[in-house]
């Protein structure tokens, strides 16, 4: 069945505090060569049936409204995976 | 600077509590194209000068080792975007 992939980031002028925290992680670690991380979230949806316009239109609108917040994320990509 | 993204998802056999939530939701806002809605991570890595075979190899062993947990994760894909 296809599935839709939407990414979604935390805004690229906003504090990532988990990503932060990774970043630190690694560091101690000896993985000097990762300057920054940050962690955002990729969802994937199943769509029953054909990936049509309206299926594409209403997942874009699903990405911005519900898995989205806004004020501090990003959808960064909407694709379309076999 | 280049940035590696590392995609981490929940492992397929096992349920995803949150992304059943997600997907309950969809279909009672009337979003019933979408059958099932899995939530996973999406990790960009900042690299400090050129994405080298062994910057490359250190991403694999991170994503493996310490931005996923393999009892109930999978790394679906490790990319190169400039």
């Amino acid at each position: 069945m296809p599935t839709i992939v939407v990414d979604v980031m935390p805004k690229a002028e906003l504090l990532d505090p988990q990503g932060k925290a990774v970043t630190g992680s690694l560091s101690r670690l000896g993985h000097g060569a990762f300057q920054n991380v940050r962690i955002g979230k990729r969802i994937e949806l199943t769509v029953d049936g054909d990936v049509t316009d309206a299926v594409l239109a209403e997942a874009r609108t699903i990405a911005d409204e519900i898995l989205s917040n806004g004020v501090i994320e990003d959808v960064v990509s909407i694709e379309v995976v076999e």
